[in-house]
């Protein structure tokens, strides 16, 4: 007998004893210790006043969950189907980018704990490991790719088209990065770890961004890392730009950091697959919106037609409960994965996405639901305390 | 001559010099420093983020008291009348189980501390001690039995049974409980102390359940405990499954845990005799609505056809003026009173309630009130500041 | 050439050295380090939860000040009438008993600094000096005195005459001590000044209350002591008890403690002559509604038929100017002016006054008013942050 | 290849490293270990309750923004014209006088450094060197000159032709000074730097506040402070007192302090030719409103007849894209570059300035913003976290 067994959550009777903290304020307190200044601040500061991420999380607050009793709980289905396939949570790891700066392992401990788990991985392309390499390590299952959307758009397709062929089954790009964002505490280390040629695997790698060198990456990382830096970022994207990419790939491609409305519903008109509110973990703008504010607006603009996911400031179970609830079809795990990966590696991702996995079920449970299809915004209230 | 005389409080006049701090927010600490990890964060932690507790206070917050001057409140009657019985005050000790962990005569000691304050004792079905030692120990008066709905029907409908006989005078069964909670600190600690053996005295005396097992509990403690875990939570009940418990008793029978106010309909369509708000002290479900909040939507929900009493954050006198004005018939107080007893047993439960009765008859009286009838929301007004 | 010259408040060009701190936390900060604990409780501390006599303060941050530029501010005359007399400021000392647990001169220090500073003195029923001696310490001009009314009404009539007779000018009923509040601390440490004969000056002078006791209070304290607990609130008083003071004096009579609109109606209907609402610095009712959130709604009720002043939470000019801009003719001033006292007797009160009247008299004239009767709910507007 | 290379802001790639702290509670946090007590709080303070200069920050979190994405913002120009001159960027360097307290070079360092950034500066009349000094370092490009209007309007008059010939292109009339304010750390200190003959440099080389005096400043600075304490401030100065003004210089006239919409509706009547929302970085009035709560209601009352700029409170990029989006057509920067100043002379300046127009730059482009013109509320939306 087991304590799991007990509190019936389906994932929690996988549980082990906990290596790392449970509470994510404890996670991330002891992944503050555990890491060097420059390698914590990467991960856990926001943009400018620093306090966007803080807030994402705080927003949830905003919405308390006003429970159901006597559903008969006893048999829950959490999955989901997105693209025609079919998921078993409505979770996924968000895409993050060199990993290796908190654990040697990076990307690929990740993939495979998020294989364990069942939960679909985001591989990004600011990855220390190459998009297939990952794919690899990730084995069978749904596996996403997530772009940052090259100014040589030919780089650009042609990572997207690696990716297509190593497996993965849908294209996530990132629009909220056109540039990197004032992020003062790497400012004040002067620290960009795709500088010291970190993460930029997916580019060593591509035979368009190669065949752009004089001399291969080996022989030169320095003109490699200067040729990275002059193409990485694209402000001058526009929406019919979105044509050229969807020439490259029949998979689904769904834009991510959509923040205001308006933008849904350029994201409808242009063809987009799915839509991701997200701002980035609050990394890029500092005053943005919190994601979960921005949610509902965007849902309602695009109604059933294009479905919308979420991140940025999912900590909990709870979390997820709301997020689907005001409309999200699923949602991104990021930094906690991360501080899970900082102080154990692999068996640390594992911990984390099991932890929110069991506490999300449990939620559901509790809050009387017994899938996903029956959350909707009568199971929440406005809240008198955050 | 004394302090209490002059303060005028009925009861406050039988105070004797306080061992414990009278501030519930010392009270805690001190509990805090006395006990160990496991027993304190079971007692203290919520669910999830660990806010829900306290968030359930200072939901409070949201209301302010517009006393009413001159109204010669020289003479109180703070009592109800509940299902015919009448209650000195409308305040009970709430159902906690597994008293032992924090104190050796637990449940005993409480239940001899709530006699001797007149205020009636709810018996957990998860106690340390039978609900039979626990009946005798407070002796006559009100008691009521709250049941935590074994998935083993015939178990449930058994305890009922001995309830009736042992001298309870009602049923509260606890409806958001199909399941343990994710309480971080416990699945950190990997603590729950039934599954050493402690708190399921109910199950060991009862003939239902000893009747499952090939050996007596003496002989084999294990597997006791073994079928304890596996038929103590019941997830797949139904509003209709209300039906069989109504068959083992003419007590009158609550329901516990009720947040929604279309579960309060359901409630009162289904025959419950009283409803109790409750979020379980932000023990069960992270994110939850705090229960003053839930409380006037259920209040308005089912009218004066049920009586609508609650938990959850009541710490205060004010708290409880505040919860009768907004339509509960009486409360229940749970931490307090288990600080009280972890720190200086059945005296400790006696002060803890001497002060809060004293606080909440002092609070009517300056409140310009002399009975609970005259409690109404126009006492009230939301606040300006929190 | 002074500093005050050139800050050109009429007050400040009289400000000497401060020898205490001018902020008013600082000054209550110095006032907890140089106080032992049972006084400096006694004096701070709210009822209950202990918060009321912050959120007081806090409540004013609902409001904030729109000044207006070039309104010729150069000469300003911050005088009110009230009851047919001219007060130089719109201010008064808030009425406070057994002032010499923090200063053996007690109430004279204040009254002689308060005169000194034209400010009206309300001369507490619990003041440690008999109101005699306090009169002939504030010497000529404004002071009331304010009245606990006793459960023996002839005490209550004494005391009147006995004011009327000592010169001053108007009487202030407190409604809302029909007797001792839940004040934790107090509690904790059991400690009552009155109990240890402080605080009774006025009755062991008082000829109807000694005609009770057996011998004179010289002889026999404790009895007298006995008969003052037995005595002292009254909370059987209803409206028309009003008529039997009525009949002892022809002084205004103001009621403090309303707080409640219909409560104001009340006190029109029975003729008082202003309303004072107040609720008591926090320190009776826990949850109670700040005073400068029920103001408006007590103008509102009485309109200009009734004047109606204010305390609790007076800390700074603006205050005042939020204050008077809802509609109360004048304020009182209560613990800064005992955290002077404690620091620096009769002088620590005279700086606390003057500073608060620089500070007032400042905020008129960058609010760009020249007298109070120019200020109104337009210079205020709700406020983004608190 | 450099860091701000890649970052792409066009400030940011003259980044050099930082010698002082990038976050701007860091850099305050900084300056206070660095500098007296006594010019540190001259700086740093609000007025009374020390909360304003807190709170005009915090007001801007009422506020979030909403970006728009795929804009094409490769191209940015963040110049406006005002007065028919153009600006590189909507921000000033707000007046600040006797900067010589924190930095013995004082203004004409800060002048120094906003030139080489391309900033406007607004000398101020308190400034330590003379306003032809500071034009001197300023060198060539926009400065603008701020007017304390001394009581003897000839002095007033006499600055306002010399800064018309020293090359300045604007006059700055501070309405919100009529007196000094009632700061409390300043009294406590007994510090006015004035009184010292700091900050006095403009009159001691005023041909007509010397015409005053008996004998020159040089021979008798006591009796040149005592002149100057008697006319520095002018409280009784009206609306119409401005024509004098006007009759001096044919430069536009700006009205700095403005808060209150009425106010804005005479600043128009009587032919300003600009509005300056501003509580004075909360120096001035305590309880003031905060200036970006002033702002909307300010910008609808003079609609596009009057430019409306707004100080206090801006402390990041983002908070100048809200002042913008909320019909501000710019900004004045006061105490970050004070700061800056106290730590690292001219080069703290610079960085401050730099390091504030980067973030702006950056929050346009990552809102979508290629230019100022672009920016309106639909950019905002309302917060639900602060």
């Amino acid at each position: 007998m087991s304590f799991g067994n007990l509190v019936q959550s389906k994932v929690y009777q996988q549980l082990e004893k906990n290596i790392i903290p449970v509470s994510y304020e404890e996670l991330e307190a002891k992944a503050r210790e555990h890491l060097e200044d420059k390698p914590f601040y990467y991960v856990a500061a926001s943009a400018g006043a620093q306090s966007a991420a803080d807030k994402n999380n705080r927003a949830f607050e905003k919405w308390q969950i006003v429970p159901r009793m006597l559903c008969d709980t006893s048999s829950r289905d959490l999955s989901v189907s997105l693209f025609g396939k079919k998921m078993e949570y409505p979770v996924l790891c968000a895409p993050i980018g060199v990993q290796s700066i908190i654990h040697p392992q990076g990307e690929l401990a990740s993939a495979r704990a998020a294989a364990a788990m069942k939960i679909p991985f985001i591989s990004s392309t600011a990855s220390t490991y190459s998009l297939e390499k990952i794919s690899e390590a990730y084995g069978e299952g749904e596996k996403w790719f997530q772009l940052y959307w090259s100014s040589d758009r030919e780089v650009a397709g042609s990572m997207v088209r690696r990716a297509d062929q190593a497996g993965y089954s849908a294209i996530v790009i990132t629009l909220d990065t056109p540039m990197m964002a004032w992020r003062e505490k790497d400012i004040e280390h002067a620290y960009l770890p795709f500088l010291e040629a970190k993460g930029i695997g997916n580019y060593l790698e591509d035979p368009v961004f190669c065949s752009r060198l004089e001399v291969s990456p080996q022989e030169d990382i320095k003109a490699a890392v200067l040729l990275w830096a002059k193409i990485f970022g694209n402000p001058s994207l526009t929406w019919k730009d979105l044509e050229y990419l969807r020439m490259q790939t029949n998979l689904p491609i769904l834009l991510k950091g959509i923040l205001h409305p308006e933008d849904a519903r350029l994201a409808e008109e242009h063809g987009a697959d799915g839509i991701i509110v997200s701002n980035h973990g609050g990394r890029q703008l500092d005053g943005v919106i919190p994601a979960i504010d921005a949610l509902p607006d965007v849902v309602e603009a695009v109604g059933d037609r294009v479905p919308v996911l979420m991140d940025s400031g999912i900590r909990r179970g709870a979390d997820i409960v709301k997020a689907l609830s005001l409309g999200a079809k699923a949602v991104f795990i990021g930094r906690p994965y991360m501080y899970g990966l900082a102080l154990a590696g692999e068996e640390g991702v594992k911990q984390v996405l099991r932890n929110i996995l069991a506490d999300f079920d449990l939620s559901m449970a509790l809050s009387g639901k017994c899938s996903v299809a029956e959350l909707n915004r009568g199971l929440l209230r406005g809240s008198s305390v955050r």
